[in-house]
């Protein structure tokens, strides 16, 4: 007999891993902390900002940039090779976080996956090389590229390839007159741009992934998402469309989540196309705004679904407690900046809503200020929905 | 016309009220924080326990006794006149807190109310001057007193009358020779003592009572609670009783909690007697282990609801999402003390248990080191429930 093989299992265990890393110290790793620590984790951030919203609450916080080799240390050396170190943004240079993985600290999601996600034309190359649908794409260097491009094309989104998020460093172009604008803003920034053909949308819709360290994956219900100059806005869960494409939706998600390694969750970001076609948009390797409902409306949380798939615990229950669960972002008037005052705290709460303000001292437009979830009958529901800008929560001066 | 008096009208600013403080860091503190903060609350907590449970998630720390005054004025100028001092525990020495109310801070439950409350016998008093039905009781000084009122009895709980909790500070006294024994381990503590007659009861119960500062009052389902040592060791909610009993039960709960003014939580532990009578045992002043269901169990946990019970904000549902739902306390094994080490996390998550580690480093006989919850159909909990020992996670070396 020969040994051909070791099988790694990595079997959790609640006694070794006590310590969790995040690098980023926003709202997203703020909730990722209440139920690590629930489970008796210890968690530690990293964040340029002393006063992040994570930093209350986490057990220690580390005050440096997201890719400083120094700082990434610090937070190492607190979580410790028995600990599991994770992410609340996927915008972070990775090269002092490779080092760190490569002296046997594990990372979760892993940094060859991070590095493909983060460049999101590469992203996009991955997800059509694995046959999943997408729109037409292609690498743009210089102005004339694009306007070759345009002439065919019509219509079409430029986008920085890397360091972009809500909508940040992305440009409509709806015109001609529109590149040489288009082109200039963005190629401020590094990393090179690519633009993406014009998708004729009904719906934008997303499945958050959770991912377990053995493989097993799980899907929460079908969100429906309405955006606001970009930014997410509204979520209805589930989806008010038909069981199969809810299904189809699911499948496409769980077939993207196998092209990039890791734990923990994913969420996919989908087109839903006026021929009826599901198109996938980006990936977000990590709890996402569209989940947050899952705080409330499910047993088991992305959150602590992420905590628990980077930690190797078993995952936990994805499904709708309610038949219908609405979330709203509470995003900062359009027209202040400044020291924040909410309207409509109160009312929201006597209608059944659970408010979550991230505790930001300061507002500005469009800011992510909080957010406000509702669970229960779709009927009920639906009619709260039909004057839901009455009862949205107002991020003000 | 002549100016009468002045309605005061407590109503909540939001933005305002930032800022929540807690004498008391423990596991109750901890599980305030969680919804505070989501509320974008500030959470200060002062316990003498620099590594307290709470003191990790807490927007900061002070370390120092209960009752010292240096302390809660270090407590209260962190929290400010504007915010909202709260406890997680009642035997605390209320003269410096008294202090602090007197000078404008905001002490709720009113230290006065918490007076009453920590004195057993006082409790006892009060409950028996508002025709709250409870067990017969009296004040005891000296041994031979005991000896008179054990003649008559037969069969009684020797009882101290302050700081004493989770059975410390209780004595059953079955035979006229366990009088020397129990009056000799109960006369070191200060506050006298007081003796109650036996109650032979069929069922331990409790109803959660969340009260809001307009006198608003609500009642959580009513409880089932098991034993182990005087320390709750499991709890069933709802309490497998008939609705009749439930109903009053409950009506019970909200003639207690008027006895004692207040705003937050209130918990009423009660006996089902043999007879069919409820008799009031006795009355906690915050959220409660019997409680510790309904953060996954109903939309507004006892711990969000003695927030905004405290803060003056509006309560929330109290119902149960699911047809039932059973918590389990985790306590240190029997026989061993040190540093702890969990069983069986993965296969109570595999379930679909919800697993509270309140982190505390070492174990010890009995000691509360975490709890786990389920909820969903009655039929499928009560057969988790037939071999409930096995899914139990245990606390041990």
């Amino acid at each position: 007999m020969e040994i051909v093989g070791i099988i790694m299992i990595n079997k959790f265990d609640i006694n070794a891993i006590k310590k969790i890393g995040i690098i980023g110290g926003g709202q997203l790793a703020k909730m990722m902390i209440v139920p690590a620590q629930r489970m008796g984790l210890e968690v530690y951030t990293l964040d340029p900002d002393s006063n992040a919203n994570a930093s209350f609450s986490a057990n220690d916080h580390v005050v440096g940039a997201y890719s400083d080799e120094t700082a990434l240390r610090k937070l190492a050396a607190l979580v410790g090779k028995g600990g599991v170190i994770t992410f609340d943004l996927e915008h972070v240079g990775l090269d002092a976080v490779k080092k760190l993985e490569q002296e046997g600290y594990k990372i979760r999601p892993n940094t060859s996956s991070q590095a493909i996600i983060q460049d999101k034309y590469l992203q996009k190359e991955a997800l059509k090389k694995a046959g999943i649908a997408v729109a037409d794409f292609e690498k743009m260097e210089i102005e004339s590229e694009i306007r070759e491009w345009f002439k065919i094309n019509k219509k079409g989104v430029l986008k920085s390839r890397r360091f972009s998020y809500d909508g940040y460093g992305n440009f409509v172009l709806d015109d001609e007159k529109d590149i040489a604008e288009g082109f200039k803003k963005l190629s401020k920034n590094t990393g090179g741009l690519y633009i993406e053909k014009w998708v004729p949308f009904n719906l934008e819709i997303s499945v958050n992934v959770a991912r377990g360290l053995n493989g097993e994956k799980m899907c929460y219900p079908l969100c429906e998402n309405e955006h606001e100059n970009n930014v997410l806005y509204t979520t209805i869960v589930p989806a008010r469309v038909s069981e199969k494409i809810a299904d189809r939706a699911r499948e496409l998600a769980l077939k993207t989540a196998d092209v990039f390694e890791g734990a923990g969750n994913l969420c996919v970001e989908m087109f839903l196309t006026k021929s009826g076609d599901i198109l996938v948009n980006e990936v977000a390797p990590r709890p996402h705004n569209s989940g947050h409902f899952s705080i409330e409306a499910c047993h088991v949380s992305q959150f602590e679904n992420h905590i628990r798939g980077v930690a190797g615990l078993p995952l936990g229950d994805t499904e709708l407690r309610d038949e219908m669960t609405i979330m709203l972002n509470i995003l900062g008037d359009r027209t202040k900046s400044g020291k924040v005052r909410y309207e409509g705290v109160e009312k929201a709460m006597e209608l059944g809503f659970s408010v979550h303000l991230y505790g930001k001292e300061e507002t500005r437009p469009g800011r992510k200020m909080g957010h406000m979830t509702i669970s229960g009958d779709r009927e009920k529901l639906l009619k709260i929905y039909e004057n839901i800008e009455n009862v949205r929560i107002k991020a003000t001066t």
